[in-house]
């Protein structure tokens, strides 16, 4: 016979902690609890198989389940004396949900269950307190109404207000006993009346009515909605536990309280927490009263005046602190605990592992190591490296009032403040003048990358997490909020407008880039702290990790903080980014617009030195690390302008006709850019902008060696290759470039060629592609943008939708598609490895910042990721989870 | 030691017909001939294999080809008397070069070798016509000095011309021995002019430079393109073969000549050539004499009244005769001949399966299964499934005369004449008047489609073979010339220009979709025939296939089309062909503009009926064949206008603001549309359209089954699945409708429900996605794009360049790319088959109608190719030929 369901009583379990699978995560700790020794209220659990076999069986309790609970209820009675339903010594009970992962949304609690008009007497005779037993009562009646008949709290607390309207009552501790037997049968009577029928007196109907509930809640939307955000998936379950009784209402020698074994806020080594007398569980988080602190300590430090536990209750203070002492032994982490004191007695009610802040989390995992606790691994995996992010941009200052006026994506990390600007010429002119400024657009463009640069943040009103804002913005560090669709831009009167309200350039607003708000007015901003516990969990993070971890970077400044936050390398230096520069911008249209090679030669002979001078800031900042730098990559008339006056402006600084630049501009003019003329098929056709690129990668190379002592060795990366024949062309060319650079100034260097694989067909054909190239380097953005067949630029449309209809676990431009994609990008290091065993591989998408993509990864064995240089430090963790077999996988 | 020289000679030869590869196709066959004791003069070849070496070592010989050549030419001079390089009795030989294909742009023939100064009188001497010899010895002059030495034949001829005026000389026949001695010695000063050295007098230099230059033939850029064009690996190599001069032109007695065993045009079973007394070979050819008929009938067919070979020399008549019988019957194939008759002897100098046109390939085929010279099966393999493609439009009269005026790409085959109209409402309008069109737009778009369906013929000036102009045209049968870069085109003034050249609307133009031709006026054209041998063929290719043949087919007449051509169901409706209809592109419209579901639907309700109306149609056309129907695939904002003034006109129509239609557009449109919103993301999106769509085909069905007699088995295919669950959600909104219908219409009825594969995903997911799928239909038009990431309306800027410079052997939207996409084909299939082995698989992208892409698919064991209705007979025999295991690769 399948065993449904667990006892827990004194100092012995059918359960343990380890059973959290099967008893959930409140029930085996529970359970646990009991094994240890520590005062628990006796009670029992139904398992989560028997939630799974619920929806198997369309809602139907398998056969033995009730038997199996009346047995376990009966050994609760003895335990604690009384019985459930009794008039004279009634038992009571609590039914609560426990999932494997706490999870709001579901039915959390029903308390006093077991009461009805003959056992409330019973409680009222055995207190000797009337007023208690009929309180309980009434919000038993309640509770039990709003979460398993579903009749909405709304309601009862509208009468009780007007009964203590009529009496003239401002608190609820002024009704008396006949008071809340009134509200009782005022209370039975709403519920009468909404369902047709009266309020079960049937104790057992109340308690398979309250486990059903649970078990139906596992389906409500917001269960569901709440699963699917984070990553749970549908066929745990969920467990219900009915516990005895314990109140903390029942005089003054009675509390109720949570705590933590450690400040969850700041990670300090103390105990942590709040706790009121005279008060049931709900009361505490409720708000109505406001909770005090546990400790003296804390109490002194909050200037509460009122009494601590530590002083009106030492007795069970002590207790309760050797209680914590050894729960944090036992589990080896930061406990959350809940508690009663019922007449001088505490009784644990809950343990599980406390959630924490970032800041708290590194510090608490760094003490544990430090105190032996746990081991530098075990502190490494205890850190979500996405959590990181929050301690690596200036962060708003909790405390500080927000004017919220509109939300938008969290598109990258950080908050800002500035004066508003719309243009980015603005914003760079007001930023050279000392002026902080926040650059707003409707959504950007390659030709906003100035003002971008220049901007403290940046807003827009369209474009999702991978617009170009987005990924530009994550790419410098640079706070954003994208998509902020409430927004009216109106670039002419230059204001901006929320539904009534309008802000005009100029005016400064604040936006946290974390939470995708944007607020009237300045918000005081915190700082990030690199040191530390940070450094030291860093360090033995790199200590435990296998593979590299490279940034993407272009300019000096982006090159400097990735070497600042640990990159070990350049994976991806976008050759184009350099291109927008506004001295440059012309030359390079100027090559465009050339009729023939001989004119194109010409604008990129001008190109050559800037070129040459930005590879050899580059090489001079990651001096004796590698750099790839990647060949032009984007269309040609993402260069052009796009508007009439802009082709005037051009055609009369290159002295050609507006007509011409327009016809030409209309001529390159693509459907699907994407997939256009781009990547590697520029240098196909064009080999003299290949050509010039080699040649400023190499002559910068050589120069950087004899400056810094330390020889460069370039990895050139091809995009968009497809095939092997494309590449072989274009290393030619490199190759040709080389060896004449090598010629004319009489040195000798090393470099290596090689490929995005950014194509399903590179993947495919990577066994061939593998013979020409020295590395491949996954280009996951347009890998999933080709085996999806998505443009993320234009996703935004339907990608949320699908993620919300569960179609999607995730967005697959943020965490890796590892089912479709992952199969692309294994197949292609698996067949290069096989024709080269020693190629080097690695990955420069977005994904290369995502942990759980990292971890992928790092069980395909690559070499290295390559991502924004604000998320190298997430990288380098992750990598170090990945190492150490717990890599955050999605279903963690 | 390797033999690398094969001679043959009299009776024997040391190789056969099958060493085709190694020597060369010419080589094998004057082997072959000799072996079958044919009169062949001795000669030897050198195989291909020395090609290849001479390329690996850089043009180097290997060591031991001189020795064996040496060898080979002591063998001749024993069979025919006489030495090479002797003054008094000389040996003289042609060099030819001989791939395992006939190839034009290498090397030809230097014909003479042997000749100088000395050995010049030797032949005038045994000769006893010292005309001859010298006229020999400045033909062996100019023909080496042009293919070996590179001296262009203009300057020879120039001289000759310059020498015949100053003498007064017509013909070449006025020039007596001494003339052609001076011509001799003025072309020897030629040479030395040009090269700073004489002539080389030593007939090995002589030999050894003709063998040279046969293999750098090979490299020639025009052998390099010919060889792409066909396939061709560069690795093949030439053969050389050098054989014993026999003349022609020795006197009266001497004749040369080309037969072919049956006529190469019509097919007809006689013995059909021309030949010319007292002639070289190159006179035959060159056309500066008109040759004479061989046979006796085709002199009288032709009303000519020269001397037939028949009649002139009849003994050598009668022996060319018994030669062509027993060479076709032993190669069981018409054979194209060479022959020269030296002093009334006959020899044989070439034999090969002659070129002939399609219409003479079909009636050669059938004749010669019928006379049991060849098998059934060996007939439909006889049969390029691509020329059947001439055979199914109507084509130029061949006799007619051609003003071109411009070229494109031949995008559909096919030739029409009408009249020039520039738009496509001017294309309706006109034919609806009953006149023919011809529509010539810049390019199409898909709210041409009316007119481009009005048309007889279509023109653009810009797009490649698969831009939309052409793969409409192909789809609907319509000839199409497209990208005629040369055309400009003033929709304004509605002119189109070539040059100085106008063209007005009214004007009469002719297009040759299949020799991408635009002529002024109109050009005669002739109709196809589909009975006779063509209806005899397909009935045995019919019988010996394997894979069923369905069209891609949406309208009534493309349907009736298809099924008069063979198609055995409809594999591909695009049902957003029909929602272009002038009749309901406004409920369309209306349905986009809609800002919520119960608009939507309002206007879906519309539409209702008129995609019922459709599908009755087709079904009913279709009886008794699989209809598989494809939801809704294209971007919403492909419906939309894209003018102010088309914005105005449908605001009005709707009832809404032109501000609001400019508006909804501008929020459709998409950065990259081929990646955007479309496909079954529509029906995520918009559940409602897919309903419609799911109770207009149920609905049709029915009525079309019960109006039949023949029930309806739709099947309803959904586009651009990526994951299953995309499927799985969609699929239940079809079985609900399905439902539905049938509780409302109380009748029963099957449909199936699958996929389009056409997303790298979607392959590499097959075996999830066909877990909810009862078929898939691969699109290998969209696969292809993903996966080379490569927009087909975007190639034409690089494709060519890339298929030029030999990156893609083949434009891969026309012939599926089997390394790349090929795998993802083959992954899709075979993990289909491992879930659900009967799933049904088919392919319906433009490759369908591909020879070789057929070929591919039956090796894969798709049950189905689904291609444009013209197409069908073309696959119905590449899906033979695949069957009988001699499918069209690449390399054929």
């Amino acid at each position: 016979m399948t065993k449904w369901v667990y006892a827990f009583g004194e100092v012995k379990a059918d359960g343990k902690a380890e059973m959290r699978e099967l008893l959930g995560g409140k029930g085996a700790n529970l359970a646990e609890m009991c094994n240890l020794g520590l005062p628990v209220p006796p009670g029992f659990t139904i398992t989560t198989e028997v939630c799974t076999a619920y929806y198997e069986n369309k809602g139907e309790l398998p056969a033995d389940v009730e038997s199996q609970t009346l047995e376990a209820m009966a050994g609760v009675e003895t335990l604690v004396g009384g019985k459930f339903g009794d008039k004279d010594d009634p038992l009571l009970v609590s039914v609560r949900s426990g999932a494997r992962a706490s999870m709001p949304g579901m039915m959390d609690t029903v308390l006093n269950l077991g009461l009805n008009d003959q056992t409330v007497e019973g409680l009222a005779a055995r207190s000797g307190d009337a007023r208690f037993a009929f309180d309980s009562y009434r919000r038993f009646v309640q509770m039990y109404s709003d979460v398993v008949l579903g009749i909405a709290h709304e309601h009862f607390e509208n009468s009780l207000e007007s009964y203590k309207e009529s009496k003239g009552f401002n608190l609820d501790t002024d009704l008396g006993a006949e008071d809340w037997m009134k509200m009782t049968e005022t209370f039975k009577s709403i519920v009468a009346d909404k369902m047709g029928k009266p309020f079960p007196q049937d104790v057992h109907e109340q308690l398979w009515g309250a486990i059903n509930a649970v078990f139906g809640s596992w389906e409500t939307p917001r269960a569901i909605t709440y699963r699917r955000l984070h990553d749970i998936p549908d066929d745990w379950g969920t467990a219900v536990n009915v516990q005895a009784m314990v109140f903390g209402n029942m005089g003054d020698n009675c509390a109720t309280g949570v705590a933590f074994t450690r400040n969850p806020s700041t990670g300090d080594n103390r105990l942590y927490g709040e706790f009121l007398i005279n008060a049931q569980g709900e009361d505490v988080v409720a708000g109505i009263r406001t909770p005090h602190a546990i400790t003296e300590a804390s109490r002194i430090e909050s200037n509460d005046d009122r009494y601590s536990l530590e002083a009106a209750m030492p007795d069970n203070y002590q207790e309760l602190q050797a209680i914590c002492d050894k729960l944090e032994q036992h589990y080896s982490d930061m406990q959350d605990l809940e508690f009663t004191i019922q007449n001088g007695k505490l009784w644990m009610l809950q343990t599980r592992n406390g959630k924490r802040t970032a800041e708290a989390a590194l510090k608490i995992a760094v003490d544990m190591a430090e105190e032996k606790l746990i081991s530098r691994d075990e502190a490494i995996l205890r850190i979500d490296p996405a959590s990181l992010d929050q301690l690596l941009h200036p962060t708003l200052d909790p405390d500080a009032a927000r004017d919220v006026i509109a939300t938008g994506l969290p598109a990258s990390p950080g908050a800002a403040s500035g004066e508003i600007v719309f243009s980015a010429n603005d914003a760079e002119a007001k930023t050279n003048a000392g002026t902080d400024v926040i650059l707003v657009r409707v959504e950007t463009s390659p030709e906003d990358i100035h003002g971008m640069h220049a901007a403290k943040g940046i807003l827009t009103a369209r474009g999702g997490m991978t617009s170009h804002a987005a990924v530009v913005a994550r790419g410098m560090g640079t706070p954003c909020v994208s998509a902020a669709g409430s927004l009216r831009i109106d670039y002419a009167a230059k204001t901006m407008s929320v539904g009534e309200r309008v802000l005009k350039e100029g005016d400064i607003i604040t936006i946290d880039g974390a939470a995708g708000q944007v607020m009237a007015g300045k918000v005081p901003t915190r700082h990030p702290e690199l040191s530390g516990d940070f450094a030291t969990l860093m360090g033995w993070a790199d200590a435990a990790r296998v593979m590299k971890v490279r940034a993407n970077a272009e300019t000096p400044d982006d090159a400097a903080t990735a070497r600042k936050f640990g990159a070990e390398g350049i994976g991806l230096c976008r050759t184009e980014h350099m291109f927008f520069d506004a001295e440059r911008i012309t030359s390079v249209r100027e090559m465009i617009l050339a009729r023939d090679e001989a004119g194109r030669r010409a604008a990129l002979a001008k190109l050559l030195p800037m070129q040459k001078d930005d590879f050899f800031q580059l090489f001079k900042i990651m001096a004796g690390l590698p750099v790839t730098i990647r060949l032009l990559d984007p269309p040609l008339h993402e260069f052009l302008p796009h508007s009439d006056a802009e082709n005037e402006s051009v055609a009369a600084a290159l002295g050609v006709s507006a007509v011409e630049v327009a016809a030409r501009t209309n001529e390159l003019k693509e459907f699907n850019p994407m997939l256009g003329h781009r990547g590697c098929r520029l240098a196909v056709t064009y080999p003299e902008i290949a050509e010039m690129q080699a040649r400023a990668i190499f002559e910068a190379a050589i120069a950087a060696g004899a400056e810094t002592g330390q020889q460069v060795v370039p990895e050139v990366m091809v995009p968009l290759v497809a095939t092997k024949a494309e590449l072989d062309m274009i290393k030619a060319v490199i190759d040709r470039v080389a060896e004449e650079v090598q010629t004319e100034q009489g040195v000798k260097f090393d470099y290596l060629v090689g490929s995005m694989i950014e194509l399903p067909r590179a993947a495919l054909m990577a066994g061939e592609i593998a013979q020409t190239s020295a590395f491949f380097s996954f280009g996951t953005n347009d890998l999933t943008q080709t085996t999806f067949g998505v443009s993320r630029d234009d996703a935004s449309r339907f990608l949320g939708e699908y993620v919300e209809k569960g179609i999607l676990p995730n967005d697959p431009f943020v965490s890796l598609d590892i089912a479709g994609v992952g199969q692309l990008v294994r197949m292609g290091a698996e067949r290069a490895r096989d024709v080269k065993p020693k190629i080097k591989l690695g990955i420069c998408g977005e994904h290369g910042g995502d942990p759980a993509s990292i971890s992928f990864c790092g069980e395909t064995g690559l070499d290295y990721v390559s991502c924004s240089p604000f998320r190298v430090p997430i990288a380098r963790l992750a990598a170090a989870h990945s190492a150490l077999g717990g890599g955050e996988s999605r279903t963690a």
